[in-house]
């Protein structure tokens, strides 16, 4: 397998339990190369999270006629949420070897339910049938996937409006001191602290003073322990989240300074 | 993997897509082999579904010491629900193969939740959290597990008020002809059709004429097209069944007369 990183640990944890060989590519690689290297599948997020990174329609049936005997299983977990990530439907009728994975939690706000769908040939749901739990999906889940899926376009969020919104709240966060904050066209968007203290530091921080969560990205591959993820909120936790950020930057960089 | 049968498919199922090499024996046989088959692992139902038969705690407890390099991975899904079954709590530091498996779901009419645990030694439970899916259970299973955990007393069915009807239900069903009903002692027991129809041509016949649903036991290894199980209901359910029952085997028995 090879997987596109910076990424969730998910994918190489569930690869290294299946004891795959893992090959890792940058995401910013993946539309680029010329052949990707040798493997039976490709795992690759679009948008890429936490970088937010798209791979275009094009970029994808290229990658699938390039590499026949490659999967390329594509998870599109934020796709809906991001106004830049063009449908996927039909690629999978021209390109036998694209997997797209689907979930409902993200894009309807019903992450406690654990929906999701995959679409792939018909020889491929059948072997993926033959591996899966039995009644893996509960039937309460069942029944709210069930309601998204006949009411899918009225229940779907304003995706423009949610990252206009994101694109607001970077720039306040850019009034942060020894903070980067990098673009992305998704609600979501990766930051790193420039000092030496931690994004585990800082949510333990923002935590206890503010109540606020923030995505620890430590644990991604290619990321470093200073790099989190941020989410837009409604505008008040958007500012409260810029003065909590603003508090903990300031104090531990004067705290640098004391101490080199 | 040994599978005691008969029992549900989904043992051997799953132990094929793992690729073990199986072994089967007779449930009856578990506890009277001297030696039970080589293997890593020894699945078992107790009761045993859709037989009913029990093992002893003294019997599992020999199991686990006489198998030293078997894990002993018991079922107790219907356990709460069966009189005679013996609480297994403690054997799991007693021997340290022994393995037990629980679900909330049945004893508490929750189906629908898909919930459960598993009890073994601390290296068994951290290796199988390795393998899992991450958020295997849902959110709002998870708050209705909690919810059963604290109550769980006072939520437990009266199982021997269930097993008396049980046995009543019985007694109604050896009125009808043509059919052989097994003792059991749970709630559910076997039966077979002493007619060349099948329990699926039964369970078409019952679902069309009464709205009735019966577990057509074909696909337990052991057993034949004529066997089905039944679960004891509330009494009116019960005589509506012995009626379908009777209509069933009355009118196939006289097409079977006419046609041999």
């Amino acid at each position: 397998s090879t997987i596109a990183y910076p990424s969730f640990a998910e994918y190489e944890d569930a690869c290294r339990v299946y004891q795959h060989a893992l090959t890792f590519i940058a995401v910013e690689e993946v539309g680029h190369t010329q052949q990707m290297p040798d493997g039976d599948a490709l795992w690759l997020a679009v948008p890429n999270n936490p970088t937010g990174t798209v791979q275009s329609r094009d970029t994808l049936d290229r990658l699938c006629r390039e590499n026949p005997h490659t999967e390329v299983i594509v998870d599109t977990a934020y796709g809906e949420l991001c106004p830049q990530c063009e449908p996927l439907t039909g690629l999978h009728e021209k390109q036998s070897n694209f997997i797209s994975v689907h979930s409902l939690t993200k894009t309807f706000g019903i992450p406690g339910l654990r929906l999701g769908y995959v679409i792939a040939r018909r020889d491929t749901i059948d072997a993926l049938r033959a591996l899966s739990v039995p009644w893996a999906v509960n039937a309460l889940a069942q029944e709210a996937g069930s309601y998204v899926m006949q009411h899918y376009r009225d229940l779907l969020p304003d995706s423009n409006a949610l990252c206009r919104e994101a694109a607001l709240f970077r720039e306040q966060l850019r009034t942060v001191p020894h903070l980067t904050v990098y673009d992305s066209p998704c609600h979501f968007f990766l930051a790193r602290l420039e000092t030496k203290h931690t994004a585990a530091e800082l949510k333990t921080f923002l935590i206890n003073r503010y109540g606020l969560l923030i995505r620890d990205a430590a644990n991604f591959r290619g990321l470093s322990p200073q790099h989190f993820r941020l989410s837009v909120q409604e505008p008040a936790l958007n500012e409260a989240l810029t003065d909590g950020l603003k508090e903990f930057t300031i104090h531990h960089s004067s705290l640098i300074t004391h101490h080199s």
